[in-house]
């Protein structure tokens, strides 16, 4: 195999990525060698030499605990749970959020054989305690059927420690049109409708 | 910023990713990094190093001219003409072309601004002559505005050389439906029949 098939053998490996686009890019890398195919090699030698995952909540950084888990002005009680690290990114950039964070890794699935002890269940059981500071749960799991699958079963897991336990709202997103909106999160909004004057 | 911001920076920039698509696969990179991180890293560094831009034809090997303008097996007589790198390897899984090629790293554009003087127009002209044993051209331009109107500038360009200038068939795709084919492509088709008795 060449140069050329082996980068676009690995690139079509990436999510988002088929065949035709690996061919693409690495086309584009190459015409790009400069500017563009070197430094990502590079960036992905720095990268792989040194991103950690945090043994305490799961997130990527380049240290271990990670910099939200070392951060003392993060509010420790607070411990937000979330599929994976991209979600974690995506409350990041809402700069709402200064909890910390449980990364499970994955969710429960029966169709794909993943149970509790296939993602990060039993650590955010240890995590979440009265007698280490945590006061509250903040579950933001997909909502999924698996997603909430999940959130339930750590509901049920979490309730002996007796804190408080909490989700995600659901509703109309910001900007968005009723005519537009599916049926299910028309009726959850219609639920959760919120007393004006209270 | 960090090595991973970088990572994701820099993977944005590749065609069919955007910002999102690019984080997912940070991610994919980093879970998978002694399968899929390291080894695409070297696979990049590698490119880097022994890839080449052949002087011929343009087209991108390890080696300088590339494999096809260097095999003796293949037919140097005839030439086919494409826009870029990925439509020559198209036709290569063809495997029923066996002459050779000449990539013009672009089409004439004038939204683009971009004339004969800035693809690889001058160097086909250059190659196309009788004197050097080459009887046929076959221009396998896209078949858009641009492609079609650089097809027709080569034409006239190599008018002069008097040898046989071709393009690839126009019709109905193999496998293709009538009803959801698009009109000009019916219209063409139609245009080029070909007598069965013949």
């Amino acid at each position: 195999m060449t140069e050329i098939e082996r980068l676009i053998q690995l690139l079509a490996r990436l999510p988002g990525l088929g065949p035709r686009s690996a061919r693409r890019a690495a086309l584009h890398l190459i015409r790009n060698k400069g500017s563009l195919l070197e430094p990502l090699a590079r960036a992905m030698t720095d990268a792989a030499a040194s991103i950690r995952i945090c043994s305490i909540c799961g997130n990527v950084d380049t240290v271990d605990p990670c910099g939200i888990c070392t951060d003392r002005k993060r509010d420790g009680s607070v411990i937000c749970v979330v599929e994976q690290v991209n979600d974690l990114w995506a409350l990041e950039r809402t700069a709402s959020f200064k909890g910390r964070y449980h990364v499970l890794g994955g969710v429960l699935s029966a169709l794909d054989g993943i149970g509790p002890e296939d993602i990060s269940i039993g650590a955010l059981v240890a995590r979440a305690a009265p007698d280490k500071g945590v006061k509250e749960v903040i579950l933001a799991t997909n909502l999924t059927v698996d997603g909430q699958t999940t959130a339930h079963y750590i509901t049920e897991r979490l309730a002996p420690a007796g804190i408080k336990v909490s989700r995600l709202a659901h509703g109309v997103p910001v900007g968005g049109e009723l005519d537009y909106l599916d049926d299910g999160t028309l009726a959850a909004a219609l639920a959760a409708r919120q007393d004006l004057r209270s």
